[in-house]
């Protein structure tokens, strides 16, 4: 699957990946009349708005994408209705030839790992019948539990020829009150990637591993020593945009071929109608804005890489 | 809802949760059987079997437990349908004056985390109405991305009343890797668990915090160290039993006033009826099994915990 997206994003030129993280707040009134009108003021209605909202961005932006990032959290707060538009999701940005990320940011231990592992890229075999609960492509997992909770999912990896992003360096302003924290003069986020490196050393894709990294935008220096540290792994690049990460700020996260990194932005190109750049477009053609949104991002993140070249 | 959980463990007398984590391999065949009768191999049968199940343990026990503790890795793995039986499995013990521990392990940032917090904690307006999307009274979370992520389930715990255990030391072999590195001679648990203590501090029940702490049985020493680090944090302890925990070592994770600390058991309580002390019970009679194993497991810890008084 690490074949898959590196083909994606050479097809598209677009190091960028759309985070379908939808809040209630994003929705355009008129998709949240029409389910409410259907099913009442329900968890219901709610996401299957979410659901249509989606749909209408990935019509809009597929051809121009490698690869979408759900963010789980938005659909589970709707509970199992939500999920159900999370697995909808998910199947329809498959169909449209997507890669997708599931972010997740499980993790857990032993036979709990691989039970996440199953759900979200793996089969669940009941009787002569198999199934995949969830269905995603990439999953991000939470490294705290150590080589215990991560190997699950390798595991799982292997078999289904899928793959992982774990949490190295995250994006937020107090990523750094645990991951910053110095271990023999070294910080966290720098053991923990020189796990990732070793664990992604053994599971090889063409040239890049099938086991990346999470590495926030918003800390540029940190990207520059952390792509060295993990010269094979993929890193999925959170931060661009609404969190202040700059075009400029990640282009050390990229090798010199020019792959390495996929740049995620989700409030930045799924709202985008709801920014003044974009207003224009207005409330009922809310995917065109996020189309034009995403033509600007890969045209400003490919502008910084030609310049370092 | 610390209060309730303290009310309970001194009514029952045990210390102890309950880990709802069911495997397809626990399941009696009777309950497959039925389930693939009425809805195929699918999963839709494994889930509904899994809800059976469920609901019989917490039948055979809920006069005898304080809290169950529903791992949703293992409801995950059957994709929505797996989620069905978990909100019915989380309404049931509540039905049954339960507390319920979603042992979820989430941890994001900012809006994420608090999406979190609102599925399984919170609730979730649609127009008019409101809804509970999952309903747990605890959840456990994982701190790795520091206060950013934590922070937004501790406003949605102040606004419901309800609780978290936060990561510091689990129970897992690997657990060291990452939070036993030394930082300025300390390990990164401690770290981790002095920062549980302030948040803790900041937010007390009557003579609890309603910020707890995960910390693993199979660590006593480290357990003694906590417990005096997080004087006014409930522990919530795994690795009992099946993982290699004793209580004999376990003990030192309770304060003098005999709180403190609550013991989780999945696998040696909902699988007892496999185990060879069990196996009179048989198949058919899991949950009484099952009772049988709660009823020993809390004599051991009272027996312990008497001995050290």
């Amino acid at each position: 699957m690490i074949h898959q997206l590196i083909e994606n994003i050479k097809r598209t030129n677009a190091p960028i990946v759309v985070g379908l993280d939808p809040m209630l707040s994003y929705l355009p009134k008129h998709l949240l009349d029409k389910a409410e009108k259907e099913y009442g003021e329900t968890l219901k209605a709610a996401a299957e708005a979410v659901w249509e909202y989606n749909k209408g961005i990935l019509d809009a932006t597929a051809d121009l994408i490698p690869a979408v990032k759900p963010q789980i959290a938005m659909y589970e707060q709707f509970g199992v209705d939500g999920l159900i538009a999370f697995r909808k999701t998910v199947d329809y940005a498959k169909e449209k030839g997507l890669v997708v990320i599931g972010d997740i940011k499980r993790g857990d231990i032993g036979s709990t790992s691989e039970a996440y592992a199953v759900a979200h890229l793996g089969t669940m075999t009941i009787g002569s019948k198999s199934y995949q609960p969830f269905g995603e492509d990439f999953v991000t997992v939470n490294p705290y539990l150590g080589s215990d909770g991560v190997k699950p999912f390798i595991k799982v990896c292997e078999q289904e020829k899928k793959g992982i992003f774990v949490l190295v360096k995250t994006s937020n302003p107090s990523s750094g009150e645990f991951q910053d924290r110095l271990i023999d003069g070294r910080p966290l986020y720098e053991i923990v990637g020189e796990q990732v490196a070793e664990w992604g050393a053994q599971h090889m894709g063409d040239s890049y591993s099938y086991i990346g990294a999470v590495v926030g935008a918003t800390y540029p220096e940190q990207g520059k020593v952390l792509r060295k540290l993990m010269p094979k792994s993929y890193f999925l690049v959170p931060g661009y945009g609404a969190q202040g990460g700059k075009a400029e700020d990640l282009v050390h996260c990229f090798n010199e071929d020019g792959l390495g990194a996929i740049v995620n932005s989700s409030r930045g190109i799924i709202a985008a109608y709801k920014k003044e750049e974009y207003a224009s477009f207005g409330e009922e053609h809310y995917a065109e804005a996020s189309r034009q949104a995403v033509m600007d991002m890969a045209a400003d993140i490919n502008g910084a890489l030609s310049r370092v070249k």
